[in-house]
């Protein structure tokens, strides 16, 4: 079976998405990345899917699946890369990826990782 | 065709190598890292292969082409996350991808080419 690589970024971990996936695929990622975050210590997941040029609603519910695991794991997930055509898709389809953080690119992705990090280290002051 | 995408993360591109490459999509790599190092004006390219369960010949060449090319457009490039597998069968195949520089993963990559940068600063100081 195809696993998608997670790539370790300092206290991030990154995931790019390249193919279209299966449900395997999906679950496979699912189980890696709870893992991942576990053992590493993470607190940010960055999900590009900037090849993806259609985000049905089984990628949208795998996106707020692992933005939900990574939550209660104190991660933020975040999901960089979306193609403006796929946003329309995603208003027009009325999936509205409830819950999951996106942002334009990688480099805007992990500044925004920096800050949740930030803010949750004024917490435990 | 399928292309296989390029992050750009501060001052360096990242590419991550999933599944086993057509020509097509090797030379198509060569092209749009080519253009996005000039682009961008990167000087920096990591190539992550963890995914990767077979290097021949053909992914040899063209990782020491894309080094190459990075090297031409002052780009140091950097290929991580190699299989120990993978480095036991190029060693046993004579296969020794001259002027390719590695680093064990993508945190040690970053490094190395941030040591490059900071060298590469001296000289034109």
């Amino acid at each position: 079976m195809y696993r998608i690589p997670i790539l370790r970024m300092g206290r991030s971990l990154l995931v790019t998405i390249q193919v279209d996936m299966e449900d395997q695929t999906a679950m496979a990622l699912q189980d890696d990345l709870a893992e991942q975050i576990a053992k590493t210590g993470a607190n940010g997941v960055l999900i590009d899917i900037s090849a993806l040029e259609i985000v049905d609603s089984f990628v949208g519910r795998m996106l707020a699946a692992i933005s939900g695991i990574g939550r209660i794991l104190d991660a933020t997930t975040v999901v960089v890369g979306m193609q403006p055509a796929v946003a329309i898709t995603l208003v027009e389809l009325g999936l509205s990826l409830d819950g999951v953080k996106t942002a334009l690119n990688v480099s805007r992705g992990m500044a925004l990782l920096e800050a949740a990090a930030a803010d949750g280290d004024d917490l435990v002051e």
